[in-house]
């Protein structure tokens, strides 16, 4: 319950009020034993760009002393936190959301506070850089839009914008190039649209939204609508909880155009160098059969999680005489009828080719090669994303950037314990599905600790199936299953390790995607992705995510060990938060502000 | 001030309330007089769409009486009435905003009692027909996208759209065709597609936001940014003040494309014919070269008051050996430099293809042929706008929907009342400004009633300037000012009434616009078009808007003298607002609700 006192004030509002004074004067006078000294022994302040120029989660007293002595911290002082709206206490923990300001910019807290009033958690983003504020910005105007009065040296908008197009990358460099134009290059090109910064998005599809519409025909997004919002420009109420692929594809080659992006389609990147005297990068670029060298002092690369496909090769590829192809060149059900195929994987992509092509009448058969988590689609959204993530969120003031702020003010290193209930529940409302899937003999699991999904996710980026139907075909046995490693094929069948051949027609290889520094290696050579490391993972030591445990994804979104490269991508709700992030480092850089780096990501894995 | 009562309730809220109880037991009765005693004897009831099937504004006790005993009325009880918020009182009037309940619908509404508890202004709006919830409704669910399970019969989103573009217009025809694709007919399309009903829009342009892009280059917005959101997705907040033209083109043609609206491109409507006995029309159109005849049960024309070009004949065009344009046809000035241009008209196209003009310079002559309104954009902002649709506005809570419902709160026959304090300030902060233009011989009014821009529009729609620039050159002669009727044109020259010669490369007819049933009149013919009568103007008997009053816009929206024959366009405001209660008498109509229209429009002018 929260109390009130006389002064108006609540209890726990007294109490935050006092702890920030403390913290407050402790950063200011740089004194990082008594900052310190204000959390607890197991705390963790969570920072995104505002006291460290990274992305970095601090855990305990003496590595909150560090932040504080850092360079990064002792730049941005004085700095100045405000109560938004009115802390409230539970269970124990108070927690209060914070607005503050340094000597560099603006920025959203929040704070958690334990019954002994030292910080358990504590959140510090980055809103926006002081003198470098977005139009959108409550502290800057909106664009005039027009000019108004008689000048003989007018330019108009479409004077500007053909210009623009006909001279960056050719006689004028970009401050960053951006190598993938799917979800993530376009919500980071908007973001550094409206910062100013001139930027070249690089795609090898022709149009935007062609890496969702060239995919299987009954693909939807897995995630619903509330969790999928772009920056700036919502969806409308009327959109659908689940886009189906073309229309996600319309709405983002929509958003390319209103956002006024420089999006060159049908681009491949062929090799990046770093030019160390010079601060460049050579980026050579193929433009629809137009070899360019493009020079921009920022590299992204945003190829997502899904960039290359993993096709794994197998003996017997020559001699196999049907088709093979990757889940990501699957080009929908509809030449299958009555075909006989198998579908390497169980994994989202191996499940929704799998229904649609039993849904056409094709004779499908699914080869398991590890267990697999699977959440039904409704499950997830009631017992996992409901709070966060819906209408009913909506209605109870919980809209989409509220939720983002709540998700990201857990700290990753103690995700898994908020996630567990939610499974724990899918285990319980869902026996049934589960007991007859295991009849049928599929292999489950809820990850390694049980804590579900979003944990693989951000673990691993693999190893789950959100449930929209398929599970029911394969625990029926429409979907036939087979279990094991390929071990080769031959003109008609796929061969496993325990002798069973599978007649086929077409082979699908659902076998995911390659991590993105070794996609990226394709363009700026092994060396530097090695010298980069592994792109992805918390370090949670974990299947597929060994340690050293890192406190935030190995770097995402976050200055890496080359200088002016940085990596960016996931799914909506990613490229929507963390594109703010990385904009406003690069835009730092752009306009020569200090970015000492707190705690720069080390490389412990190539891969 | 407002005062609380007891209860908790404040004085004006139970003087609301009080109203309300009569009123609706009234209603319920069926008794006409009972009714009509709460009204004052200067009232007015606004009713769009909710009790009437009509756009209507009765005024005084009488017509309320006729309002309430009509099919219209008697159809939709019973109904309920509650309070939204708490209803305020200021110099004796009292406001409430209402939410109502019909057996038909649901609504929204607003009342200003007077001192004596009595009626003065009453606003009811039909918001949504109960069963034929749209999806955004928050009586109705959002769509869900896609299809979860397992379905041999499935069709994906994208297949859908595709069979429905195949099939619309020639296998299965539209329930509404829309003659027109600017920002009228894609607002109308917008709601149509949301309410389930077919529609096809005709445009002779090639793509959504054509209409926009091909004027001449300089032109912006005249309206900012807060007055010209679309339904359903609203402009960034970091969308331009005034957006260019071209970007609002953009706007528009990705908002047909999200909105999924089947837009026929590169088609001209050839003539429509009503068969009474089948109750459909048929509408032939060439499609890019193809002939179809649609076959729908409604059409609407949504030319826009900028429709047909209104270009004068005047002896001597064939001589001259310049080059001849309308305002619409003008490509911009870049082609002008050092010729010589004779402008002929004194409005909003006239000054900014003026200043366009001499901005690259031009020799440029403007012949005024009456007097021009004009008001400075940042005038027309700060003091007409500005508390309704303005950063502040939004500040302070009043967002755009807000807006639109207290401007639609004002009966019309008052309007102007309303509106004369701006235009009285801005000839007070603008003084200097309106003096050097009559000092340059510009003929200046602010209205016949003094009642400035907003009432010239909805009267006329034309007769003015929003000053961007232009006006300074005029009042500074660096555009030239000559005044009087053309009376013919020569080889190398245009000849006024009073004898002045004045010489011309390029002759520009900024001359405005045919009123929409003429221009409609060339699809459905003379004698449909004369039955149908003038479209819009108020009746107010002011100059170019002649009597009897109307009490509305004529024909705008609206049932008409032609069954299933409607009008619709405006501005983006009125094509925002007014698209809603069109789209809701179609949806009636389509889903054989009965419609008896009280007070259907007369008509008493031709053109």
């Amino acid at each position: 319950m929260t109390q009130t006192v006389e002064s108006g004030r609540t209890q726990a509002g007294t109490r935050v009020d006092a702890w920030l004074t403390q913290f407050t004067e402790a950063l200011n006078a740089g004194d990082a034993d008594r900052a310190a000294s204000l959390f607890a022994d197991e705390s963790y302040w969570r920072d995104l760009v505002s006291f460290t120029w990274n992305l970095v989660t601090v855990e305990g007293p003496a590595e909150v002393s560090e932040l504080v002595s850092a360079d990064a911290a002792r730049q941005v002082a004085p700095v100045s936190f405000e109560v938004s709206g009115e802390p409230s206490e539970a269970d124990g923990i108070t927690e209060a959301w914070l607005k503050f300001e340094t000597a560099i910019g603006r920025g959203t807290g929040h704070l958690r506070l334990n019954a002994d009033d030292k910080a358990w958690t504590f959140l510090t983003t980055l809103d926006e850089i002081k003198g470098h504020e977005e139009p959108a910005s409550p502290n800057a105007d909106r664009p005039f839009g027009t000019e108004h009065g008689a000048n003989p040296d007018r330019v108009t908008w479409a004077e500007q914008r053909e210009a623009e197009a006909a001279e960056l990358g050719y006689t004028r460099q970009p401050e960053v190039v951006v190598i993938g134009g799917g979800q993530g290059g376009i919500a980071l090109g908007a973001r550094l649209r409206q910062l100013g910064i001139e930027t070249i998005i690089v795609e090898r599809n022709e149009k935007p939204g062609d890496s969702w519409r060239k995919r299987y025909k009954s693909l939807a997004l897995h995630d619903p609508v509330w969790y999928d919002h772009l920056p700036y420009l919502k969806f409308p109420d009327n959109w659908p909880v689940f886009s189906p692929k073309d229309k996600i594809g319309d709405w983002l080659e929509m958003y390319a155009k209103v956002m006024e992006l420089n999006y060159w389609g049908s681009t491949t990147a062929q090799s990046a160098t770093y030019d160390e005297a010079s601060g460049q990068w050579n980026v050579v670029v193929d433009r629809a059969g137009e070899t360019v060298t493009l020079k921009p002092r920022q590299l992204v690369f945003a190829l997502g999680v899904s960039g290359k496909p993993n096709i794994p090769s197998v003996p017997g590829e020559d001699v196999f005489q049907g088709e093979i192809q990757h889940s990501s060149q699957h080009p929908g059900p509809d030449a299958y009828k009555g075909k006989k195929v198998v579908v390497i994987g169980s994994n989202n992509s191996a499940f929704d080719i799998c229904g649609s092509l039993w849904e056409v009448g094709a004779d499908v058969t699914m080869v398991q090669r590890s267990s697999t988590h699977i959440i039904r689609s409704e499950t997830l959204m009631t017992y996992a994303l409901g709070d966060l993530y819906s209408e009913e969120a909506v209605r109870n003031g919980v809209d989409t950037y509220t939720a983002d702020m709540i998700f990201a003010s857990l700290p990753y290193r103690i995700m898994h314990d908020f996630q567990k209930p939610a499974y724990d529940k899918a285990r319980e409302v869902d026996a049934d599905f589960y007991r007859r899937l295991e009849e049928a003999g599929f292999d489950l699991d809820f990850g390694d600790d049980d804590s579900g999904l979003f944990m693989k996710y951000l673990r691993r980026g693999s190893g789950y199936y959100i449930d929209v139907g398929a599970a029911e075909l394969v625990a029926d046995g429409k979907v036939k299953l087979a279990k094991g490693q390929i071990t080769e094929l031959t003109e008609k069948e796929v061969v496993l390790d325990d002798g069973t051949r599978l007649e086929a027609d077409l082979v699908v290889w659902a076998t995911g995607y390659r991590s993105m520094n070794g996609l990226a290696a394709d363009i700026i050579g092994q060396d530097v992705a090695d010298k980069v490391g592994k792109v992805w993972g918390l370090g949670s030591d974990t299947t597929k995510d060994p340690g050293p445990w890192e406190g935030e994804q190995r770097n995402m979104w976050k200055p890496t060990q080359q200088e002016n490269l940085w990596f960016h991508g996931g799914n909506l709700h990613q490229s929507r938060f963390y594109s703010l992030y990385l904009a406003l480092q690069l835009k730092a850089r752009a306009v020569g502000i200090p970015t000492p780096v707190h705690r720069l990501q080390e490389s412990h894995h190539t891969s």
